[in-house]
């Protein structure tokens, strides 16, 4: 009976994920979700999107408790911000998701959605996005892609966030990159810093192309 | 249904909880969960504690995937590290630890139990531990204990690590220690940090006080 509980649940949240795809797809909204640790940098890089992305974007900022982020992007000048509470929830449902598009304005061409801070249960949910992001940081250490495989076979595009503290710490980038790739041959790899802007131009052009064949 | 399979799984939980909470204490095993977001410095803190606390004691590390967390504490000199992969699970469960402690040297006096790196799942189960300890670190941003209430809530220990990367950064402690304090007035807090080796001689003496009174 457990089973059937749980095959039901699952086959539910993709029917809803279908739904919020075609939703996107129907209103042209390249829609991804980004993932990664509490604190590796997932508002700080919306923020820094909010000032430099030239394009019209939404964003649903996703916490178990508190708005606290996704009034930062509000504040940073960014129009379309959607808080989802999830209630002690550790991931954004598709659910949640489908009831929050209702009030999303229709007219953005990207949204992003930023999911709870946690790098293990938002990995398998697919909520209806393009593709997955996930955010690494600098002071989180070099062995995370080992540790939590989920995130990094699924994702199309991992950010490796906070890279002005390379100097400061004991970080083999390289070798992060290259565990991304043994779980993921294909994936986009961008390197990034709030500081100094670095390599948020690469990834902006990233999405504009991206949104062109989608 | 759904329910009463949800209700059933809660309280085997509590059960088996309960069953490891006597085994630890017919033991002399004082025990510990230690949680927080992944890179925030649990498995250093317990490195340092292999090189530093002079007492007799043994260490479960819990990752969702490789041993690599029990093998850095064995090659800091430590012989009583036991790995538990979880296989994708985003916590460790009491029935895990109930299966472990059957290998375990019950002639350690302290068991810290290193849970997955996550801010959100393990902080709701009881393992059968004396008490939770929450790690923050500085990186990480000084607004995780409103983000994540139920750990702050449940934790009668806060470490707030690296603060050596405290004169680096724009972290608010006194604030952090404030926001602890609202979800927990008893909460004991210990700034710490492995490179000068800061805050750890008082929560060594701390453990050996609660110990005594254990």
């Amino acid at each position: 009976m457990e089973k059937k509980v749980n095959i039901s649940a699952f086959s539910n949240n993709n029917m809803v994920a279908e739904e919020n795809r075609k939703f996107f797809y129907e209103n042209g909204i390249f829609a991804t979700n980004i993932i990664g640790s509490p604190g590796c940098g997932k508002t700080s890089i919306l923020e820094y999107t909010a000032g430099h992305f030239d394009e019209k974007f939404g964003v649903i900022v996703g916490d178990v408790k508190t708005a606290l982020d996704s009034n930062r992007i509000i504040k940073a000048g960014h129009k379309y911000a959607y808080p989802i509470e999830t209630g002690g929830g550790c991931h954004i449902s598709p659910n949640m998701i489908s009831e929050k598009i209702k009030e999303i304005n229709k007219n953005i061409d990207y949204l992003f959605i930023e999911n709870v801070g946690n790098l293990v249960c938002p990995s398998t949910f697919d909520l209806g996005e393009k593709f997955k992001i996930a955010v690494l940081s600098i002071p989180e250490g070099d062995e995370k892609v080992r540790k939590y495989p989920a995130l990094f076979l699924n994702a199309q595009v991992v950010i490796i966030n906070k890279v002005d503290l390379l100097e400061y710490m004991d970080y083999d980038i390289e070798c992060v990159k290259e565990d991304c790739k043994i779980h993921n041959p294909k994936v986009k790899i961008f390197e990034t810093s709030i500081k100094t802007g670095e390599g948020f131009e690469n990834f902006f052009n990233y999405m504009r192309t991206q949104r062109k064949y989608f």
